[in-house]
């Protein structure tokens, strides 16, 4: 017989008591959360018959998932961020906001304060010249009713050819594949770069290691990252995932949604100053009305370098 | 109105999929166990609305917390380890096994491989001489019918008077406060150590950035830990805590139990070799039969020098 305790007034109370219901001090909505947290935990550990050894080696897995700074890469993993977004498209069709390109995960890898530039940059350090395969990425910023919006900031991010992302991988230049855009009259942003690849857990790290006994893969299909915002418009945060990617339809992060696939033109005609093969990548982006003010921002998530 | 669609059918499925329901690899057990907590998590998300910024905080807990290895801190402060005390008295009421003396929580901050001492032992390096008052700390393991347990293993470890633990705190010396006694024909164990203070969180941690949100200290009453273990006898895990501490009944942690609770007398009567004021705690401890040789030894748990 199973022997369950959780149910019972005094346990209820207890965990009441270690959520801190029985004092006045700090935040009532953290209390209101841990005393959730506590009870649902309890009723697992119950139901499932969790064991002394399972729980312990859940609690060094937090551990060894923390110290590894994973954490933001397992809640992705797990389809945990890709619900955020469904239950925001949710709540978006509930209050009639809808239209635009749709949203999609960030991930754990931005980092704050990219070099700005007006229409055009650059973004690679040239460091993986004869590697990588250069790749032009241009499109408009738009408006609900399809027209420009000059002086939007988009804020993109993507890995090398190796799959790792500067900042992260701290053997790339400061900055290097991040930079943000400022769109011109036409709304136009234009980047040359190169041809990301895909990204891959580590293999070594905690978020394989949960995905291993899921007897799942952690790769993700190339792409690019975008924060898209303009004064008045409703803040975007998607990716464009390369058409052709084994992974496209098997993300382990679940990020790849129709709306949102790019199709790279593979070109070797000498034109755009480049010679050899090269690529391009057109992606226009649609921006809703930001319903207030709020919603112009990105969330407030903490990121690498928030202060910049 | 709230939104919620994790009951869906697309939902579940989705869930499923990255519990890896879907595939034959990995393990069945940890499936089913990710699959629960993705469903709880969501669930949680909606009944309460958490936001984007609550649920990305607390993903940087998670990495805060395991970057300062303090996830067994937390679960003790938040009473989950006192809960899985509390179930398994509940599990033995149910199945009979009752008697001895109570269990109550390990902590995080046990170190294998201490010193081994037949029958008596010195536990304090010395270091907190003139500071700290001597303490002599002697009792018997007896067997379920009272009977004194020869060749039983007294494991036991303390906080300085700082309250803080060696191997943890590396200004102390290796194993300082930390001892393995075996007992002698009469089952006594003997030790001479300092008395501790409680411990308290470190206040710049995340275990007390979240106390602090609920309102709630973390602070410990002054305590010894045991692992007793004799061949044929069930293992059992526990603490000594000293009455006239402030926190006795205040325990951040909520591991005082009747029958764990230590009287020390102070003495100043040049007896025991110690010039001035010394203390006596004396406490003993009554063993199960083991049920089955697993019984016989603690949990699987992750520990420091695990190997040692």
């Amino acid at each position: 017989m199973t022997v369950k305790i959780s149910h019972t007034a005094d346990i209820q109370k207890f965990f009441e008591q270690a959520a801190g219901f029985t004092n006045d001090q700090g935040s009532p909505r953290l209390k209101r959360i841990i005393q959730r947290v506590l009870h649902d935990s309890a009723k697992l550990i119950e139901d499932l018959q969790i064991s002394e050894d399972e729980f312990w080696q859940a609690v060094d897995y937090l551990n060894r998932l923390g110290g590894r700074g994973e954490a933001g890469l397992l809640v992705a993993g797990l389809g945990l961020e890709h619900f955020l977004d469904l239950l925001q498209d949710a709540k978006d069709a509930e209050a009639g906001l809808t239209g635009g390109t749709p949203r999609t995960i960030e991930g754990p890898l931005y980092v704050a304060g990219a070099p700005l530039a007006e229409g055009q940059v650059r973004m690679d350090d040239g460091s993986e010249e004869g590697v990588a395969t250069v790749m032009f990425l241009e499109g408009q910023v738009l408006d609900p009713n399809g027209q420009p919006l000059a002086g939007a900031t988009v804020d993109l991010w993507h890995a090398n050819t190796r799959g790792t992302y500067s900042f992260f991988d701290q053997s790339q230049s400061e900055y290097n594949l991040r930079r943000r855009i400022v769109t011109d009259a036409e709304g136009r942003y234009r980047a040359r770069s190169i041809v990301p690849s895909g990204y891959g857990c580590d293999p070594q790290g905690p978020t394989q290691e949960c995905l291993d006994l899921l007897g799942r893969h952690g790769q993700r299909p190339a792409h690019v990252h975008f924060f898209i915002s303009a004064p008045g418009h409703r803040h975007l945060t998607t990716q464009i995932n390369l058409a052709g990617d084994k992974y496209l339809w098997d993300d382990f992060a679940y990020a790849t949604r129709d709306g949102l696939v790019g199709e790279v033109e593979f070109r070797e005609d000498g034109a755009r100053g480049v010679a050899g093969r090269y690529a391009e990548l057109k992606f226009d982006f649609q921006l809703q009305k930001a319903p207030d003010s709020d919603a112009e921002q990105r969330s407030g998530r903490p990121r690498a370098l928030q202060q910049a």
